[in-house]
């Protein structure tokens, strides 16, 4: 058990029926005049914009709205919306959508203090102060909701980089798994793949950290478990609540206290491929990585591989268990190719460099582009 | 999966050598004068007072000293405490020590700004404000150092009662639990004991919040796990920092998320005992109450006991889930019937009346005074 600090201060509320309760959150924390920030306009349809404006008028709340944030966000929308956050003069943004426009909200709340917000991305520029952030969440995947970073893309250079700082915690968060009743199977797939992709980043470099392993291997075994419920009944509010909290757990650092570093190089692969091609969503992505990246770099930590064979799959070899999730991703409808996400061979060499771009990558196993290469080759 | 909120602000150090990291964290949040609250005087033999005051001194910190906080903390010191505190002025309070100082010092955090501390025992004021708290945990037991309750005895009365607020999380806990290699083995097992009981209250009324009975299974088994280690090995460092963590998290909200309400009233009883008895640590009275008290109420909720039977101690049925609880706490060292910690049947109905004189107890079974003699009456 390596030495940690744990301090995660977001305040989520969470249940059925707990949009309308974001106006008297929001005034709470002394915050009268908003930057509100959308997607491409689903909370139109479902209802969830309505409930969120009528509730921010009740609490006497202006707000100014911004739409069109996009799966894979972009670093010029972020920095357009700095400006209207300036120009307003808001005392804080809140983010209603998935982890793109959450993301997009804690890159505006930290770009109004900054003089060139993608030198935070580039790490010359420190994140020290952020507007308050705040969230209603419409899609368990991300959990940027209750964390401490932010992902954009730069798409001329094809870059997509992180950004951390506990100022980006949101300040509250506001989870009604209910809403997400009316997403695609698709991305709620994709979610519960993505949360997957998050603990297994943190579970597959332990040893010795049983609690927090065992708080991994629940939250594992629970999405497993949920999507397999949701497959059968879509509505099964039960099921997708259970999956929302695993997924916001999956990112509050619970899932990684006392273990040494995570290794986030499966994550750096999918980024360097989605930056290349923004339709590929991070969940769809990691679907194809993930088996291939294990298997390429299972022999670094054989016995912690061997556990979640075994704990997560019940199966008695790491390759059963590799193709025990495998055979779980394709019942389930995710895609299992390159090709089947519209990769050819021709890309992986960019892709590899792409994914060093910002230096070597892999905790498990340090990667070079020839890896890089080698291991997307299994996944053609 | 009912709705709740959860919001828990404590910042925790964990890990062997955070101890010196003290001074420096109060002082990030601008408390410079403190009250420092002690217990018996172990920490002058451990080394870790003198690292606290080293750690102090260094960040520029003035402590008033306050000694002899007791197992079953006293109204009567507390209230002592306060007049120090606002004789002095500080800033805020720091408890080294375990339970019994952390809430004896979150006590005098909030008694400095009300009329009588009692009153907020009983549900007469409202706790608003309190001192910054911040604690050095000695002993993982009782999950105070991350959580916002309080419990003290008024000795008169054999009142053993708790109070509740957001404004008691500590703002800074540091756990480094290489400091309990040094305690008495029973400090350790009545630890763990507190730990799991605390885990069961909420664990037992749950039905499907899959996610959290996951996190709560997890927990369990990891503490019967590391006391077994380290029964066998009293200084693995590493199967203490295991059960030191699954302390903290047992009481930080998670373990009854979505859960519609705990039952406390095993704990009461307990309580109600220790009010009498003084001298019975929580963990050793529970040891006692746990396997009658879960015999009296399983056919309240039956799927869920038989699924704890099955996933802690890989047992068929309910009774012998029980029987091998019990016979790893004998295994343990700790006591198994009232008469073990002094108590005789004489006192059943004291007891029963004591235990519910703030009202009803009991979520999933409501006891009557009659309910709890019987039920002790078969931990004679």
């Amino acid at each position: 058990m390596h030495s940690f600090e744990f301090h995660n201060p977001t305040r989520v509320i969470f249940g059925r029926g707990t949009v309308p309760q974001v106006g008297a959150a929001i005034a709470r924390e002394g915050v009268h005049t908003l930057l509100l920030i959308g997607g491409e306009g689903s909370i139109r349809e479902n209802g969830v914009y309505q409930a969120v404006v009528q509730s921010l008028s009740a609490a006497g709340i202006t707000a100014t709205e911004a739409w069109g944030v996009r799966p894979n966000p972009e670093l010029t929308l972020a920095r357009e919306l700095v400006h209207v956050a300036q120009e307003h003069q808001v005392e804080g943004v809140l983010a209603i959508g998935g982890g793109s426009v959450i993301d997009t909200a804690k890159c505006v709340a930290a770009g109004v203090y900054v003089d060139d917000l993608w030198s935070c991305f580039e790490r010359t520029c420190r994140i020290e102060r952020a507007l308050p952030i705040f969230a209603v969440l419409t899609i368990s995947a991300s959990g940027s909701e209750m964390d401490q970073w932010a992902v954009l893309t730069q798409s001329d250079q094809h870059r997509k980089w992180a950004i951390s700082s506990p100022v980006l915690y949101p300040r509250v968060a506001i989870v009604d798994p209910s809403v997400q009743t009316s997403l695609p199977w698709r991305q709620t797939v994709n979610g519960a793949i993505a949360v997957l992709s998050h603990i297994m980043a943190s579970y597959l470099v332990g040893t010795f950290e049983e609690t927090t392993l065992a708080l991994d291997e629940g939250l594992m075994r629970t999405v497993v478990k949920m999507v397999e419920r949701l497959q059968a009944d879509h509505a099964d509010y039960g099921a997708r609540a259970n999956l929302a909290w695993a997924a916001t757990l999956a990112m509050n650092g619970l899932i990684s206290a006392g273990i040494d570093d995570s290794d986030w190089s499966a994550h750096s692969i999918e980024s360097a491929m989605s930056a290349l091609h923004p339709d590929v969503a991070h969940g769809a992505g990691m679907a194809v990585i993930l088996p291939v990246w294990m298997a390429y770099v299972r022999e670094s930590n054989p016995g912690q591989f061997q556990r979640w064979a075994k704990t997560i799959w019940d199966a008695e070899t790491v390759e059963e268990g590799i193709m025990a999730m495998k055979a779980a991703f394709q019942r389930w409808g995710a895609p299992s190719t390159l090709s089947d996400i519209g990769i050819g061979a021709g890309e992986l060499r960019d892709i590899a460099f792409n994914a060093l771009a910002e230096g070597p990558i892999g905790k498990l196993r340090v990667l070079t582009v020839r890896d890089v290469v080698e291991l997307l080759k299994l996944a053609l």
